[in-house]
């Protein structure tokens, strides 16, 4: 037999009743029952029931035996009786009845369980990393992570890429981040530096000829602590192909990253997770003015609207007066279903919060209006349908007190059309469509900025929006991008809030036309984004004004993240250098920074892109974790220590002797 | 139709004949065949011939071309003359007709062609690596490599193996070369390191439930420059198991090793190369006797053996002398067919160039025997066998000239039982064997050695080793550790110099059995290789002479290369203290430097193993390749640098100023 098993502790069945068996493992627990000694022998494939009575050789040893301790176990299988049939394990039909035990790995008392779901702080769970480890989530979600890999290189092979290993140590690659130094020891005073990101290697790829490339590659960031991110390193599925335009790239890549999702979506619960195959395609623009950001979540069905033309003009003076002065906007979210005052006026303490003066609203509610239609009319009304014959003075009274509101007028075409009707359902679709009518015609719009625009502006606003009884909307007002971040994350609350997003799906959108160039705090023009992306119109766009500048750069958005961000690069040096001329940096500069890169421009290169989607943020979405050391095996603190192993460390004096380094005082 | 194809440059075959097509690619050659201009069109999938003439509204623009510059061409598909059917392309039976020629990417004058097969120096190429790649061979080896990956990765996966990325940005990981450090800006003073090998983290990986890992991990050592090894990193297929002992693990790689030569055992240009199946074991001690190495090369027959005894008290003085004091040994290595002068003083003048003062040989020729028999005796003979009857005094006559070779006396027998059968082949083998034992009488050594020694040890070690007319066989003497490695290579020398080795094959062995410690050159007792082997024998052998400690540790040799390196491990902290205390380090020492994995040790350790095996050398091996930078994409020089990204350079004063680094003068 094998020296420590026959099986795992995940293979035996009633089939194997009556077997001689070997199994090793962990102790997960170990019960007293009276005389018998139950142990829930635990491995990578499972867990197993082993048991001992006072009978058993075993006895004695199995009595001693600490949690955690690893065993091998020597025993026979023996069916368990038909009450304790585990029918949620795959070995719950059988137990071990043990004959030896040996004692493989001892243990020491735990600084953190295994057994049990108990809560332990981030920082000893980080120390005792490997006790972490074999808690069943995190074991799950690290095995989860480990085959979305294996799936996204499989998919990407099928669709003809291959996978290249670009270096890690090497020159300086400006991504927006600091990079981390690696001094040279054999040219003291020189250092290497981690890769942000393979850009350039991946871009010289397709300038050497090979035609689609990949790579699972670590991405190096030194950067600022955050909760949501590593402080030092991530991995990113990177992606480069040649003679492509932006839409092969999404062709391309939708099939990968939407199999992967579709093969994961499933929770271990069972939820199935629905992957919607439609990936729309939405401008930079377009996306800021609906969601508020370039990452929307499109599960939340909530889009924002420009209102100014409501306000310009009107009796609400604080955006009467902004809409006076050049670039302002007035936007509406609108929050179907949050109309009440309690609810409004969280969302607005909510806009405080995030350091807004607040966020004006209207809500729609059953009011007492004094124009709308009581009991007695409806009765009348309904009579009416039943008999096929609308009374005419009730019809006029009624398209009154519809005031402005085309829908209503057509829902009172079709239900005098149902009511001719003989068929007894017509009838019924024009009684619901009658009550829907007269508790309209007793809406009342609430608040402070309804009564100050007056009744006919307001319900301009509410048709625009398309909102009705119980449904609010909120108003930002200023310039955009003052106040865009926090009508996005407005938007989010109030879909959170009210219920209106499905967290088990996954909604796709490719963020389109991203610009160029924005204008810095101190007024230069800088990239907005990706330098090398090839800006849309060529050389000929740049010679125009450098923020209408648009890139073919995208980003893909899902349920409110980043997942891929990609562009057509710029293959040409004569547009590279105009281009980073307008951003300030003279040729030499270029030269300096992308030397290798533009070189290689010059003796043929083709016209290519991709994108780079993060392999962190995929496994977390389909893991349902928010936090990224719930997805990588042995990550760093957010002070990027790494507190099993013991790293940043001091260096030895020979060691900065040969790196002729010397470490300065803290000033 | 798609901007820049229709088709790829390996694509169109006589069934697109008559189709419009698009294709772009690199201007690979253009010639111009008297007013008919000629292009070949490669791209990564291929080569397309591509013409236009006169008549051709793409003429001029084809005319313009330079070599490398990256076109889109729009053109038909034609058939081409059956004389000009080039059935080595698989695009060989068409050509394009172009229409219109786009420039994608113009081309600057070539630094180094890509079409030819013209040498260029190594650091061109480095520099223009972009250029390099774009050769047939160098393309070829980059997609071997990945193609193996992928190979390897899914063997692994096929044996239940998971892959799991460890940290690069980690504590120091001693495994006997220099670390590369990071240094911290969060934690100004102190540094990462980057992992010399996935070491520690395997094995917390298994302390943490998990049953199988691997990695295709990048591996960071700072390295003197060498020829035949990356000066920075390399990468290696890493992998774990619990559970385990040796024997599974060997049971586990050889498929995954086996699989990879095999399926890619083949060259491009046909050449089958046989991957051995049988991978002996063989113990370290028995490779540094045999073969010199612990690294050995089986598809060389030469196996040496000790012949200390034929040298003890015999007249050969040197041997003789230096046999009196202790651990000395004589080893010979036989050299079938080396049996010449001329072969003999080469060999000499190899091992002075070696540093050592020459190689004593024997060398057997026909020779001027009296002892031996003549032609007159041998026709007898032969008569004899065709009558089926010897003639009994000849018999005698041959078995005295055989002296004491039993071999010969054997076939004497044979040659009897042969030649009384009725069957003519029999007859023919009798002959034939007949003919070897007469040559056999006639044996002369020849050498300084021989005459000392004088006929009767000459003929034994000629016994010992199996050698006859035509062989030779050369001597090492003194302390084997300190001619070993010239033995070894001087094994490989001559099996090489007389074509004994078959270089289309890959053969295997599994060395074994590796010292645990060795005396330094100071006369202290260090770790010989892993200090995280398992001892044999557990702590009750580390109470004995450590320089007998055997550790479960082995490497796999494949053709002379160090192919993997693996073991056991020491699970145990109490035995790894002891093992550590051996070698001169103390407990707090191991704690300082191993502390997270000691102290995983202490809370459930499975027994596991594993190895790692080179990847650049796998496809260097595949590749038919000595220099690992023709199997990497972006290799850096033998001094560190990248020449084509300008890596290392200097820092800027801001990066140095938020590590809190100087770099102090050169001294």
């Amino acid at each position: 037999m094998h020296a420590y098993r026959s099986h795992t502790c995940g293979d035996l069945t009633a089939a194997h009743a009556g077997e001689t068996v070997r199994l090793s493992g962990w102790v997960h627990r170990v019960r007293d029952h009276g005389g018998v000694l139950f142990v829930d022998l635990r491995d990578h494939y499972g867990m197993t029931q082993v048991l001992a009575d006072s009978d058993s050789p075993a006895f004695a040893a199995m009595d001693r035996l600490r949690a955690e301790t690893v065993v091998r176990i020597d025993g026979r299988v023996k069916l368990r009786d038909a009450s304790l049939v585990n029918a949620k394990l795959p070995t719950g039909e059988i137990e071990v009845y043990a004959t030896e035990i040996e004692v493989l790995g001892p243990a020491d008392e735990l600084p953190l369980p295994v057994f049990g779901d108990q809560e332990y702080p981030e920082e000893t769970r980080l120390a005792y990393r490997f006790l972490d480890l074999r808690r069943e989530s995190l074991h799950d979600n690290i095995m989860l992570r480990s085959r979305v890999i294996r799936s996204i290189r499989n998919r990407m092979w099928d669709q003809g890429f291959t996978e290249f290993q670009t270096p890690i140590i090497t020159a300086s690659s400006p991504e927006g981040a600091r990079d981390f130094l690696v001094p040279s020891r054999l040219h003291p005073g020189k250092f290497y530096a981690l890769p942000q990101a393979p850009q350039q290697f991946k871009q010289l790829i397709m300038v050497a000829g090979f035609d689609r490339y990949f790579q699972i590659a670590p991405c190096f960031r030194d950067e600022d602590p955050r909760a949501d991110r590593s402080p030092t390193d991530f991995y990113q599925l990177d992606m480069e192909m040649s003679f492509v335009e932006q839409e092969d790239v999404f062709a391309t890549i939708q099939p990968v990253i939407q199999g992967v999702f579709e093969e994961f979506g499933t929770k271990p619960d069972g939820t199935h997770r629905p992957v919607d195959a439609d990936w729309p395609r939405i401008p930079y623009a377009e996306a800021l003015l609906k969601y508020g950001t370039d990452k929307p979540d499109l599960r939340n069905p909530i889009e924002m609207q420009v209102v100014s033309d409501h306000f310009r003009g009107s009796g609400f003076g604080i955006f009467a007066k902004l809409l006076e002065q050049d670039g302002i906007e007035i936007r509406a979210i609108p929050a179907p279903g949050g109309g009440s005052r309690k609810f409004a006026d969280r969302m607005n303490a909510f806009a405080q919060a995030q350091g807004l003066p607040g966020m004006g609203y209207i809500f729609w509610r059953t009011g007492t209006n004094d124009e709308g239609l009581g009991s007695s009319e409806y009765e009348q009304f309904v009579a009416g349908i039943e008999q096929g014959d609308i009374p005419a003075n009730l019809r006029q009274q009624i398209i009154e007190s519809f005031r402005t509101s085309e829908p209503q007028k057509e829902a009172l075409t079709k239900i005098q059309r149902l009511s001719s009707s003989g068929d007894a359902l017509d009838k019924l679709e024009a009684k619901s469509l009658a009550e829907r009518c007269f508790a309209y015609t007793r809406l009342e719009a609430a608040g402070p900025i309804a009564k100050a625009l007056g009744p006919e502006k307001t319900e301009a606003i509410r048709t625009q929006l398309g909102l009705g009884e119980g449904d609010a909307v909120f108003f930002l007002g200023g310039k955009p991008e003052q106040f865009e971040a926090v009508a996005g994350r407005a938007r989010t609350e109030i879909g959170r809030e009210l219920g209106l997003i499905d967290e088990n799906q996954f909604k796709f959108a490719w963020i389109v036309d991203f610009p160029m160039y924005e204008k810095t705090d101190d007024g230069r023009i800088d990239f907005s984004h990706n330098p090398f992306s090839m800006p849309q119109g060529g050389l000929e766009a740049l010679n125009g004004d450098p923020l209408q500048v648009k890139g073919y750069q995208y980003d893909l958005a899902c349920n409110g993240y980043e997942l891929i961000s990609g562009a057509i690069r710029n293959h040409k040096p004569e547009i590279m250098f105009k281009a980073f001329e307008l951003a300030g940096y003279p040729a030499s500069e270029v030269e300096k920074r992308f030397g290798g890169m533009v070189k290689a421009f010059r003796y043929g290169a083709p016209p290519h892109g991709g994108c780079a989607a993060g392999i962190d943020r995929i496994v977390m979405l389909l893991a349902d974790e928010a936090n990224i050391r719930q997805v990588i095996m042995f990550p760093m603190n957010q002070r990027a220590e790494d507190l099993m192993m013991g790293a940043p460390s001091e260096p030895t004096n020979e060691q900065l002797r040969e790196l002729r380094l010397r470490v300065l005082p803290r000033e």
